[in-house]
């Protein structure tokens, strides 16, 4: 796992570039690895798995082929080690905002952490989108972004002696406030509040029963609203207003907003690649999961084809196809032959494996 | 696992047939099963498996998606663990003889073993064939066979008091000609000897120098050659001409003849049931896996279509795929929605697992 220092560096040159690593993306660069091609890697997550981790870690997926059940986690741990005789090179926390083919038919990739990958092909392994915070719906609000308004944490330190606003009514909101509620040390906030829009938590019955416990030790304080409006000073946000159920607003006073709404995925840039989309999906092939740009390919729940089943099975099968329709394009010359695991001593070099088992 | 009585039984109506217990044929019954239509499976071997089991039980597989290594009896193991929900019928040691559409559009499928089925759809699964034994290329001999030629064995009894040759140069010829060599019992034949080809076996250490190990004790004799005629007297066969490597012909006098050459896929009755095939294989669409012929799906091995690759990986999707073309067949009324095992209350229900982990 390595990461390019911003800009000013050479881009990385590379026979492929995958965007996401979700399940998809890790079967691709597998299965890329078995036809000798090289890969890296994109995802806005900071680590690997996709949807698999971000929706459902710790739940049973009931229909892997041959694996009676396996929880997300599970799954992305076994995709990770099988990958791992392929050392991949994952670029994680950051979003691909820009792709560009260029006059020798390579394409430019540029990422948000100003990674730039030179490309002869790409697959879009993105899923529904890169898992982004969902953010607060009120105009004007970002300005403060990074400064008093989090989406995520940084820093506990942060936090240290401040009014804080935690917003949001899941695990991580919850969380979060008994932490800072508990803190006895030198980060402790001067105050807590925890803000949801209504009564009742989507939380683990603990998470719960322990917010519930700060707020009648008076450590912590809750409140059921939404956040309509703000309050600045000069460049400082001083105070949100806040909206009850019964349309009453009341100004609350803060220095710092943390707002765990969860994630939401957004396609970003890719929707804005001027590819032709089918309802937020890229139309390929069913011979190499091509899009109608050469040498872009889409694999798992981002394409579209006749008869199109968004499961993770279909994108096995799509990562084992564009991987021979990747290689055709980087070895012209070659002939690829398809080869078995089981057999071929030459795989067996290739994963690290005896031959003689 | 239930067995029809030979004819005269009416025949079993069913949804879906499927012909094949390997990979393809279990995940398309588990696939079948999500979406509320019993199947039946057909298979030729006497066990479930197919490929896997009949030719690498035991060598690891590394390409099977979130599994980093699998041996095929393991893939077969948990594919059956997978299906067992759906409490799958399979009819093993019987081959597909006819398959014909009906007026009523449903299709009348018989065995070797007289089972009857009417399906409404079949689905082919049937790889690269049945597994049958490799014949001796004798013209005439088969005359014989079930009397005093065998191709794989009965009762031991059969070859009491007899002389008995066993052709074949791999582990099950080697490991019988031990095991009829050591006799001491009633079973005991007369004499045993072992043909080969060449002087050289491709068998286990072990099962070689057990083999000459009796050889040299006097229990076994061991012959270099092929068989290249017979001799009769009446109907019985009283003799074989075995000729060597240097195309000398010796006539060699035995009362049975067990003949251990390996298996060898024949796609048998299929290949004559008049759908265009190309290279032995079944056109499809990448849709539904369908056939040319409405109602009838093929998936796994015995496929093609522009891209296709013989991977495992590869049949589960178009098991999947297969599975929703036939679901729309079955029940033209209904849309059929794909469903999520990890989210799916009904699908939990149909699984027998629990909603709430």
């Amino acid at each position: 796992v390595t990461d390019q220092a911003p800009c000013a560096t050479a881009p990385i040159e590379t026979d492929a570039l995958i965007v996401g690593a979700g399940p998809a993306g890790l079967f691709q660069a597998f299965q890329l690895g078995l036809l000798e091609i090289k890969s890296y890697i994109v995802d806005a997550l900071p680590y690997a798995g996709g949807q698999c981790i971000e929706l459902y870690p710790d739940k049973p997926i009931y229909d892997i082929p041959g694996v009676p059940h396996y929880t997300g986690r599970q799954l992305v741990a076994n995709l990770l080690k099988q990958l791992a005789p392929f050392e991949p090179s994952l670029h994680l926390g950051q979003v691909v905002t820009g792709l560009a083919k260029q006059d020798d038919g390579r394409f430019l990739v540029t990422t948000s952490k100003d990674t730039r990958f030179i490309a002869k092909c790409v697959i879009l392994a993105a899923g529904v989108g890169a898992f982004q915070p969902k953010l607060l719906p009120v105009e004007g609000i970002e300005q403060f972004r990074d400064q008093q308004l989090f989406y995520q944490l940084g820093s506990k330190a942060d936090f240290a002696g401040k009014h804080l606003l935690i917003v949001g009514g899941e695990d991580a909101a919850l969380d979060w406030a008994s932490r800072f509620a508990s803190e006895q040390g030198p980060d402790r906030p001067k105050s807590v509040t925890l803000l949801h829009r209504r009564d009742v938590f989507q939380a683990a019955p603990e998470a719960i029963a322990q917010v519930k416990s700060l707020r009648d030790a008076g450590a912590l304080r809750l409140m059921v609203g939404q956040v309509t409006g703000f309050v600045a000073e000069g460049s400082g946000l001083v105070a949100v207003q806040v909206t009850d159920v019964n349309g009453q607003t009341q100004s609350l006073p803060l220095d710092a907003l943390l707002v765990l709404l969860g994630l939401s995925p957004k396609l970003g840039p890719i929707a804005s690649w001027g590819l032709e989309m089918e309802r937020k999906q890229l139309p390929v092939d069913t011979e190499k999961f091509s899009t109608r740009i050469d040498g872009l390919f889409a694999v798992g729940d981002v394409n579209t084809y006749p008869g199109k089943k968004k499961l993770i099975l279909s994108a096995f099968h799509e990562c084992a196809l564009a991987a021979f329709g990747a290689a055709a394009l980087i070895f012209p010359d070659k002939k690829i032959m398809l080869q078995y695991t089981t057999t071929s001593t030459r795989l067996h070099s290739l994963l690290g494996v005896d031959s003689k088992v």
